[in-house]
Order: C-alpha cells, then structure tokens, then sequence
C-alpha cells in the first residue's frame, strides 16, 4: 500500500527481476566485487557468497500505480499441489469434474473442421479413427526456431486425455510420432532427435492433442510433473493395453482450481 | 584458467547464479537502494533500474579446481541430441560406457562415511542396504524455500541408476519417498505435496540418488526427458520387477558427450 498525496491507501504493484548476467561484465564481476565469503568445501568442489558492486547487480523495477484489484489478482502468489491421482481417484473425482464443466472446445473442431487456421496446418492424416492435424501452436510466433512449438489435434473426438489411451489407438499414436516428426523435419529442419513430443496430463482441454517442442526450448508444461512422452505412452501401451487405466498419475494444481477442491472435499489431499 | 603456484595453467569451472529473493528482504531493497533510475513511463506502468546494495544481491559461486576436461564439456554450450535408448541399447553401448569411464565419486563416500558435509546431514537411515542420507544439494544455498533442493545419497554402492532398478529395491526406495517427506516437512515446513521427487536418467555419476526439489522451482534436469518420478518408479517396480530392464528409455545427450559418440558409432542416432 502506497499512502497518496490526500493521505489514502491506494495499493500499487512493484515487480522486481533479476536480469540474466551479461557476458561482457562477468570479467568485471570476478574482479570488482566488494566481498567473497566461502561456503564450504569438499573435494575439489567449493561454495562461495559473492557480493557485487551495486552497478554490476542491476534489478529490473516494474510498478503498476494505481493498481486495480485485478493487478493483484495476476501477481499474487498461487500455492501448488501435487495429486497422485489413482484410476479410483480419476472415476470418482475427476471423470465427473470435466464432465460437469462446459468448457467449449469449439476452436479445436473450427481447426479440424478447416473452419479457422486452415493456411496454418503443416501436416494432416484425414483418417477420421487414426488421423490428426499439425498447427503451429498460439504461444510460437514462429520467428525462430529456438522456441518452437506444434499442436497435433487428433480426429476423433471421444479420447479426452491419457487416462482413455489403449493399445486400440497405438495406430493413431504411432502416426501421430511418425508423421508429425517428419513434418516438421521437413517443414522446418529440426530432426526428430530435436524434438520433445509429449502429452499433457492434466491437459488444458480435453480433446487428445500431443506437443511437439523444440528440445533446448524449456517449455512451460514440460515438466516431469506434467509430460507424458508419446514415445513412452506407446511403449507403456504396447506392454499393457489397461496401463493408464491402473496406474496412478501425479499432477499439479493450483490452489484456485476448482479441480483441487474437488480432491480436498473427497479427502484425497 | 587458473595460473597455479607453480606458474602452470589449471582450469577451473566458476559457476555465477542469481538467487532468489528473500521475502523478508524485500522491504530494505525497496528502502536501502543505493540508486533507483527511472527507465519508462506509460499510464500507470512504470519501469525502473534498481542498483542495490552488495548485501541484497548475493550470487552464489560455486567454483571447481582443478577441473578436468570433463568438468569443462559439462559447462560448454552444445546440441543436444535425445536417444531412444532400448534394453539392448544399455547392455551394449552404455553400460561398456559407464564401466569404461572412471569418473571419482568420492564425494558421494565422503558424505556417506561423514567425512565431509557432515554437518549438513538433514536426515539419515544407516541401513546398509535400504538407507540413505539426506543432504542439501550444493545448488541450493538455503536460504531461502523457493529453491528448494535436495539429494538422497543410498548407503548401498551397488545400483548405478535406475536401469539396475528391481522390485528388490522397493523397500529402499519407499524409505527415500516416505522418509525423505517426512524429513524435508519436519526441518523446512514444506509439505509432500510441494515437493518433485526424481530420479535422472542419465544421472551426472552413476550412484543411485533421488532429487527432491520445491513443486514451484522449474529446477534444471525436471523436465521429462531426464526427470522419472521416485513414485512411478515404484508404481512401475510394483507393477513389473523387471520394468527398467525391458523399457526403452529416452535421454538426451550434448554433441561433444562421449555416449553420443558411441551410440553414433553402433549407428543408433
């Protein structure tokens, strides 16, 4: 809170960054620092507090003022928790949340339809049982490769997520793997060996769809606690068709998803 | 380079991290700066060059001397590459590898035997065969949660990594995940379920340990294809004993790491 001119709170809100260092001071860094303070010592390892000169420390200071109750909302600080969500869980809790929720997923069939991004699709199988469509994904921009990031949207429109695969749809998931690397291989030069292709679970709409990323680009979403690779959800298939029927699968949610509620009221975290 | 006493060129490996604020700092770096430099003004949005004072902006520097050329490599830029690594695979080309590499891991017995790090120790079960130590990892500077990161050293020195996992292993590695909650809840207040708790395939040294990082740090190596949950591992071992000896398993690898080279070699990439 920020005390105006006229004396009343007003609240503003201050983000502060530290930026990444800059190559060429990191010598002025190693030289000019003020204090150097070990930390501990083993082997020919060893830890130090390094205190630099206020000039070589720059943060990055943003202010929004006066700031609206929906700033705050943006920037305060949501809690996250891990479920371990058994197939029981997934009956009981979850199958019946999206099922309740009305989430339109009208965009996704505009694109399978043609009816929207149809000069986007890099690649499609019109097989309605084992056929997807390639777009590039909203969040690339597609100006470089270093972030890239494709969608492919299966077909058919019964498997909500991981939790429906079975070996019956290892045709479409192989397809899925192997045309899409070729695609984008041929597309846009970046070898299949370069490339992180994986589902989300919980995923952001549920309609079966498979990220393909560039693999120095840490994408948000792709970590352990969130991605499947397809290579392994085919693997995991062709060992045991029920796999994702058996197996408890961990997730992340945020302490303002309903989901999360849902969870806490059956007593499950 | 380092120009040691003797006047001959060594290397080193220093290693410069920003760390993350410390919330109960936060109103001194807004009071104490030394220098606060307006950048922009656009409405209510404003941004700002912050220089503070050595004392709030700490880098933590880990140094290593004298490095060897495979401390270096690790450090250097490089493509990557991911390996669908098959059963087949690790008995032919990586496991020759391993046993070919003889890289010290004599810091791992030195915490294990207390003879360093001792007193960093945050939990302990001295079972030689299903026991492990608990300690901060050197990345973590512990002072603040955010960042949270720890490792679990097993006492036993026979299990590389995760491909010479069994369902043998299962009391050992349910002590890691129960134990190891229990532990981190107790000594920081972080519950379970804020907590990512992983194995890495391929590890950096071929002892087994598991990773606990804080749910909200996107630690590096926690993306999925190197981080395996500590749970589905054991969900898997539970399943099938011989899961991770039948399951190809996907890494990715640098262009200058000597496996690549092999797996080149066999004409596997």
């Amino acid at each position: 809170q920020v005390t105006g001119p006229s004396g009343e709170g007003t609240d503003a809100v201050v983000i502060l960054e530290k930026t990444p260092f800059q190559e060429e001071k990191v010598s002025d860094l190693l030289k000019k620092h003020t204090k150097l303070e070990l930390q501990m010592r083993n082997d020919i390892y060893s830890t130090y507090h390094l205190y630099p000169p206020p000039e070589l420390s720059e943060i990055k200071t943003t202010v929004v003022y006066p700031a609206t109750e929906k700033h705050l909302q943006k920037y305060l600080h949501q809690e996250v928790h891990l479920i371990r969500e058994t197939w029981e869980d997934y009956k009981n809790i979850t199958l019946p949340f999206i099922q309740s929720q009305s989430f339109s997923i009208q965009w996704v069939y505009n694109i399978l339809e043609k009816k929207a991004e149809a000069d986007r699709i890099i690649h499609e199988n019109p097989d309605p049982c084992n056929g997807f469509v390639l777009v590039p994904d909203l969040k690339w921009n597609q100006n470089q490769l270093e972030d890239l990031y494709l969608i492919a949207l299966v077909h058919c429109r019964e498997v909500k997520s991981l939790r429906d695969l079975t070996a019956e749809h290892l045709p479409l998931l192989r397809n899925i793997l192997e045309e899409g690397k070729e695609a984008v291989a041929k597309r846009f030069g970046v070898p299949g060996s370069q490339l992180r292709i994986y589902l989300h679970y919980q995923p952001s709409y549920y309609h079966l769809h498979v990220h393909f990323t560039a693999l120095s680009y840490d994408a948000p979403g792709s970590s352990v606690e969130r991605a499947h690779l397809l290579a392994d959800v085919i693997d995991n298939l062709a060992l045991d068709s029920t796999y994702y029927q058996k197996r408890a699968l961990t997730f992340a949610l945020r302490a303002d998803e309903l989901l999360l509620k849902k969870f806490q009221e059956a007593g499950r975290v």
